[in-house]
């Protein structure tokens, strides 16, 4: 039995409400340019503070020890799927950001549109990156081709960015990239070596060439590259699993589509943390359980901008309050993964998480940070255990047994 | 997927090198007449406590909570693999420590060379403990038997104890011990109840009865007995689930033999902790991943030996300094299961770890020792999870997925 085919034995509606909080890329090293300090040490957070006092706390451990996970397997752990077992195709990831509902028939791929020369080679992988509203006039080009038994979709991402979705039955993904990766050589065919994908690689390759022959006047977009083909994975909702009636606050639209897989209600936000907090307020009386996700901690640490990743931490504990003083029976503070500042892209390493609720078995933690979360009383913990214990908290599983 | 499949997808090839030192049974127990110390604790080590200084540490727990490991399985996991799937049988670890080329046709089986009176009863199953000298004389003799279609090896181990190995098609390692565990009966038959072992069985049987017609005038060595046969075992390469480079030092030839199963080039030593690593840093160049084994603190553990085993832990720690001179990007210093001195024998008890590189977010601890590492910022970890977290801070592994 699955962790999950166990909390859908035990799950039950309650009134109780979790909000559960993840700080993209929360951990952190220390770093020799700031005291040795990590961005959370540098940050000053009195309401995080607050809250591990009044709390438990611990390291989150994505996947399995010395793994980095990229974003897609670190959120499916953090929402208690099993990350090595749900593969989120690239293609599939990337087009859960753009508003379409995908069917259990579609097979989605990621696109750059790019810049091919007379004869046919790549000189431009991202076609100079063409603005957001010239992708949007191709797309509009690309939506007119026909292909017998097969719709297409297409849509803008970002700039030379766009996804391509075919819907027909019995399609298949187990088609290689058309991206040759390097410019100087020419654009390649989808190809599978998986005969239950024949019929999939002969659709992409016909849309191909049905879409370079109405590009091949367009400058500087005149061709395309499709890479990650994934089809809509099967995964049982929230609403089944947890009993729950869960709602998603994110800026960044990939969390938007993610949770909308799982069965979340995309709550329509602005674009900081004040506003993502206002819609947890307006929408508190509606739902159980909220996932908001902050963005920019990561994007910071990605950027190596430590002072950047201290800001995002601060504004975010000024706005936890507001959400403390709706008094929800859990919370959850968490990261998908550590982002170091230091090294400037994801780690392995665990990321601190606090768990707030009245029964939690409250430790002597009374500041937020990697090495006091190494002594507190959640102990080292995999991501996957944060929701189940989350749910228990907040008195939504049963007995196991007699 | 299991967690080598895992790492097979994600693991690079980089100059980065790691050191992995397993000292043999280095976890204690606090002994009652060295003033509740155990051996670390007695010992001056001021080398490991620079590097746990400078790095992480933690516990290891080889296999799972509770479980006494052999010396078989407790390596298999520190070189991370699944130690419960792996089994490698008796017959088989033995027959490793001498120099002997398998493949995959081979049957082995540990044997004691023993002594029977004239009615074929066993009176001693060591055959008085005969010179390894003695041994290898009635190995020669041995090797003179035939059976049709099957090659046979005999290689002497030490004193009584040698290996013989068939080689042939189709062989089937489910074969009870001929050793009736006692003296005043006689060897037994090798019998088998599972039917693809019946021919098997038949050429030990055969074996047997023309090894009996050999030795019959021998003395004392005029019999003898056969355990644990076992076939070679199909195991993935270092090479290909790390895509490392890896050599192995040590002065048993155990290790040796099981390193090589492992893929890794065995380096001819000397017999000391210093010959251990004069050999490792004159082939410091050639390889990306070193394995060095120390026996000792194991046999002076199981001995009983206190002080034995403090002298050997500050032996090594002495020789330290010479490969964190090296300045190497990963150190890790394990002990494959806790041997302590107190019980004369192995034990559950997990054991005292560092790791050590600039990327593994450096605990506060500043002493090496059971208590300490309780501490530390690697928590209580699996065995098998240290060949990851190894590769995440050599920078050989790449992200999991997007």
């Amino acid at each position: 039995m699955t962790q999950n085919e166990l909390i859908k034995q035990l799950s039950k509606k309650t009134d109780s409400k979790i909000l559960f909080f993840v700080l993209d890329g929360l951990g952190d090293l220390p770093h020799p340019d700031f005291n040795n300090k990590t961005t959370l040490e540098a940050a000053t957070h009195p309401n995080l503070d607050t809250l591990v006092s009044k709390g438990i706390c611990g390291l989150s451990e994505p996947i399995s020890p010395g793994i980095t996970p990229g974003s897609g397997p670190a959120h499916i752990g953090l929402f208690g799927y099993n990350p090595i077992e749900i593969q989120i195709g690239r293609g599939l990831l990337d087009t859960l950001g753009v508003d379409f509902s995908f069917t259990k028939n579609d097979l989605a791929a990621r696109g750059n549109f790019a810049t091919v020369d007379d004869n046919g080679i790549l000189t431009d992988r991202r076609a100079g990156r063409i603005p957001t509203s010239k992708n949007e006039e191709i797309c509009k080009i690309l939506s007119e081709i026909k292909i017998d038994g097969v719709e297409i979709f297409l849509k803008t991402v970002k700039e030379h960015r766009f996804s391509v979705i075919f819907r027909a039955d019995d399609l298949c993904d187990d088609i290689a990239d058309t991206d040759p990766q390097k410019e100087g050589l020419k654009p390649l065919k989808a190809i599978t070596k998986n005969e239950a994908a024949n019929r999939s690689a002969d659709i992409a390759n016909e849309f191909l060439q049905k879409a370079y022959e109405k590009m091949k006047n367009l400058d500087p977009a005149n061709s395309m590259l499709l890479r990650g083909f994934s089809k809509m994975i099967d995964i049982e909702h929230y609403q089944e699993v947890f009993k729950l009636n869960p709602a998603s606050i994110s800026v960044y639209p990939m969390y938007k589509g993610l949770t909308k897989l799982l069965g979340m209600k995309g709550l329509k936000t602005g674009k900081t943390i004040k506003d993502e907090f206002d819609t947890l307020i307006e929408n508190y009386d509606n739902h159980d359980y909220f996932f908001m996700h902050i963005k920019k901690t990561d994007s910071y640490g990605e950027d190596g901008n430590f002072q950047g990743k201290v800001s995002i931490i601060e504004e975010f504990d000024k706005q936890l309050k507001r959400a403390m003083d709706l008094n929800p029976d859990v919370i959850v503070i968490t990261g998908d993964h550590s982002t170091p500042a230091l090294m400037s892209g994801h780690s392995w390493h665990p990321v601190p998480t606090i768990l707030y609720s009245d029964l939690c078995r409250k430790d002597k933690i009374t500041y937020f940070s990697e090495d006091e979360c190494l002594k507190g009383g959640l102990g080292r913990v995999n991501s996957q255990s944060l929701m189940p214990l989350a749910m228990a908290n907040a008195g939504k599983l049963n007995k196991f047994r007699a």
